[in-house]
């Protein structure tokens, strides 16, 4: 047994004032250099790291710890704290002008080799850290992740507990969510055959308790969406839920303001200027050809349906006779021969355009493109005008559907223009979402859960296509934050918004009945939203995936490399909930257990 | 649409200095009576209740408004606020001094009649109160207990916060875990026939973060346990779950009275004094016949085995040359007839024992019992001076196996002295568990999860029913509030205890081989607790019943009346699962749709 207490102080926090102490530190054995008998050892605690000098003669440790002492050895060291001699300072370690020279060494926990070192700079296959991920926390880059990520649920509770909203936990076993992903479904022992769902959202939950009174509510909740996997996707998430009753839009957006700027600056340490922008949906898929914009630089679309009312050049004359639109973007000098603009056009088809017209901007200002020829002077001097053209300067334009157009500007935007990770960062609300998106057949399905208030039933009804909702999103770098809505709070409005939906009222009734009767009992009108949070912290850290702020997360395919889950369970356990395994699946089992 | 903001100021807030303001409030009409033409409205917000005072001829809103302005309609007001006539201010209410004269009222939504009023003086039943439980919510009990709710997770964060624990979040969707009570389980999609389970508590993964360097954990968990339920169990619950690296037990105690005051302090408003008692399990046995005893009454168990050493009362002579013990207690001046004092025999056999003895102390000092006779005067002065025995006291004496003697005793001290309800707090650890418990039958189980540590490996083999661990409980008024221990962190140590506990080498790979892999990497000494926070929370109210400490809690039957969960789900999304219903399942709700 090691002497108690193991550490009377951190191993990170030692400096020139403590000089004389004598300490006791505990931590990892980072690294171990021998120098003629004496042994250095670089101790890691949570609060950084110290030098440990050991001269053999002068502490009791056996020969055999020492000889064995190895890289994330768990020790604890007593010592003095000493100045280090001159010419060996480490101006690069806070604790580098000191050593502790130690008078005795205790290993508490040997450490077998190693699959992978703990340091940031090595490369590492994901699966083998997911695996050990127990080492893998250790290297400071996963370390600081994971306080960022405390710090930032952190500056969200205090803004939120000062403003008086009260923090609830919703329930986790509950019925069916309406979000429209999958649910994950928990089967019941005590009603065999019967299941609970993991929640996809608060969202009924916390309109309960705006119907309950209770006008500001948050919480950091865990969510469940079964979906196949992407790279910015997990099974089970966390979202800064919140909701507040007597509230409209521009309540909410004030209140994710204060929110996100305590977050930035408490973990950023800036401070970012309000409000953010707010931009309406049309304009956002107008200027930047989508919802998501990335405003840390312009290069936005402009529109030259103008420029070319009048052309000659059959293919525009054509698209904008077919009700379609001509549009570009200015890319700046990008410096492509002619193979990488090819390339451009390959790329736009893939994205869905018929084609795409580059053009580069000569010396002499005339334009090289595949259809210089079939443009007037006063076309080309538009072009230039409206896209604001230098000598050099790539213009992409695009000719089609308003829909394509966007898409394809918008993504070659994105391709030549976004500045990689996210070292800037540029908050904005997009506003004034549509009731309806367009499939790509050409139909329309509900852009949000149907509780969102329409700007009008009757125009909803009337005019789908143009029906507006009260939904906004929060886009941080292009990326989607979060998003929420002014809900609806009159129950008539609501299965009017069912029916409109297509949501038929036997469904309605099925999945919402005890919902929309709670509404009649003196609702509130009340908005809300939700930020991802492991999205927000990865941003904030210039992570690129979500795995990288999780603690233990999960692979693509939903398996933890670590603990084997999700894992077989034997028969008795399942004939208590009342399952059975589909033959199907028991015949696949066997048909791998044979390879 | 209303105006917007809807209110400008809270509706409890209203007082002497605001006379003469015009303000906008809006909330809940929680009372309306009409007097003459005028009438008065207490309008509830979540601050609190103003009166308002509307004259039909002053305020423009229509009379279907106002004749048909119910309970519970939720409202918004515009006014003037007044000081109310002479002789009708309410001392009662915060806002009593000042009435809001409305000039126009608004209703943003109706209510239907009510299931039940809205007030903390109607009784109502559970079932009804779950099925409406946004209504029942409404109700300043409720709100209150959510409110308290919320400080007391906010009061244990800021505590660990400024101690610089980090809140890190674990996996919810994870391998089936250890602690002994069923899981609840949930399907895999993506690998279809396996299933995740859901966490009984964070223990393997928080001990991962300490292996992996965190040193100081914390997270308020949600945690499942598929139990038949008790009052105060729930399918999903929430605990403070913490743990520490190069921590001893004293360590852990300490954090936990640091946050528990900080939590009593700002919800009773009380300073509780430090450091709370330690006391041995097998103290707490004797002296109270439990290991969670209620200690803000005496009444202690006492051994009475040496006034009988040389008895000629030939039950209690038998039972000590057995090797059992004579205990008892003075439970004070009951005031019992015969019938009384009779039917507590009934309950000591109850709780198995053979018998129980009662003595009543009478004015001249002689004891009234039916073994009276079979004892000696030494006797008699040695039972009434060890139990500090006064005229009128009754005494319960109990000779049996200690386990027996102590389970009776115990449970008629809480039936004679325990307190209603939990206006006083009374804290308390227990410390020294035994590693193992004696079954029914005699046997040994294991009385704590297999990572506690021992304090000897030796002794926990050679001689299991003595054999001691780090374990220990925090009580809190007789309620096992939460429990905790010091872990292990060697391989070696953790692999022989699986030995001794009877976990085959086969099983213990196979569930927990991961975890004894990751020990291997230099684990630091290590040590945590939990706390259930619903527990907590129920006791600070003085709830009996975890549920009214619970938004939305689940009934006995795990059954939630407001949504309708656990409910059946189609064919095809259980397909794609991998899973089927049981045919005697479907045969059993074919059954019951009969009927």
């Amino acid at each position: 047994m090691a002497i108690q207490p193991l550490r009377d102080t951190k191993a990170g926090v030692l400096r020139t004032p403590d000089i004389g102490r004598t300490v006791r530190i505990a931590g990892w054995v980072a690294r171990r250099r021998d120098h003629g008998g004496v042994i250095f050892i670089d101790v890691r605690d949570a609060s950084g790291i110290v030098q440990v000098v050991l001269n053999p003669e002068d502490a009791p440790a056996s020969e055999e710890v020492l000889h064995g002492l190895r890289s994330e050895y768990c020790i604890a060291v007593e010592g003095t704290v000493e100045a280090r001699p001159a010419g060996t300072v480490n101006p690069d370690l806070p604790t580098g002008e000191v050593d502790l020279v130690a008078s005795s060494l205790t290993v508490l926990s040997a450490a077998d080799p190693l699959p992978f070192q703990i340091t940031d700079r090595v490369d590492v296959d994901e699966a083998k850290r997911l695996e050990y991920r127990y080492l893998d926390l250790r290297r400071d880059k996963m370390a600081n992740n994971l306080k960022a990520r405390s710090r930032t649920v952190q500056a969200m509770r205090r803004v939120l507990d000062a403003d008086e909203f009260l923090e609830v936990e919703t329930p986790t076993l509950i019925a069916s969510t309406p979000e429209g992903a999958r649910d994950m479904l928990v089967p019941s022992r005590m009603r065999q055959g019967h299941f609970y769902a993991l929640p996809q959202s608060p969202q009924l939950f916390k309109q309960m308790l705006m119907v309950a009174g209770i006008e500001r509510y948050y919480q950091i909740a865990r969510c469940y969406r079964d979906e196949d996997l992407r790279a910015d996707r997990q099974l089970e998430f966390t979202q800064l839920d919140l909701e507040g009753s007597f509230w409209g839009q521009e309540d909410v957006l004030e209140t994710l303001e204060s929110v996100v700027c305590e977050v930035v600056k408490d973990v950023r340490g800036i401070e970012l200027s309000r409000p953010f922008a707010r931009l309406t949906y049309a304009e956002s898929m107008e200027r930047y050809g989508t919802d998501k914009p990335d405003t840390r630089f312009a290069m936005e679309i402009a529109d030259l349906s103008a420029v070319f009312a009048g052309t000659g050049f059959k293919a525009f004359a054509g698209v904008l006779a077919g009700g379609g639109t001509i549009r570009g973007i200015n890319a700046g000098a990008l410096g492509l021969a002619r193979s990488g603009l090819d390339a451009q056009v390959d790329r736009a088809i893939d994205l869905g355009a018929k084609g795409l017209v580059w053009m580069v901007v000569q010396e002499d200002g005339s334009l090289r493109s595949p259809v210089a020829k079939f443009l007037s002077d006063d076309e080309i001097v538009g072009i230039k005008r409206t896209l604001d053209a230098a000598v050099n300067d790539v213009l992409f334009i695009v000719a089609d559907a308003p829909k394509v157009v966007g898409k394809v500007l918008g993504s070659l935007r994105l391709d030549h223009g976004q500045p990689a990770g996210h070292e800037d960062l540029n908050f904005l609300f997009v506003v004034d979402f549509p009731v309806f998106e367009e499939t790509d057949e050409g139909g329309l399905v509900a852009a949000h859960h149907p509780f969102t208030s329409p700007h009008s039933v009757a125009e909803m009804r009337d005019n789908p296509g143009d029906a507006l909702s009260n939904a906004y999103d929060m886009v941080l770098n292009g990326v989607e934050l979060g998003s929420g809505s002014v809900r609806i709070h009159d129950p008539v409005v609501q299965q009017q918004v069912f029916e409109v939906l297509g949501i038929s009222e036997e469904e309605a009734d099925l999945r919402f009945g005890w919902f929309v009767r709670a509404l009649r009992f003196g609702t509130p009108p009340h908005a809300g939203f939700a930020i991802g949070v492991d999205r927000f912290v990865s941003i904030l850290q210039n992570e690129p995936n979500i795995r990288e702020v999780i603690p233990f997360p999960k692979t693509q395919t939903g398996g933890d490399p670590l603990t084997g889950s999700p894992a077989i369970v034997d028969d008795t356990q399942l004939g208590e909930l009342g399952l059975l395994i589909a033959p199907a699946v028991r015949a696949a089992w066997a048909d791998e257990s044979d390879l």
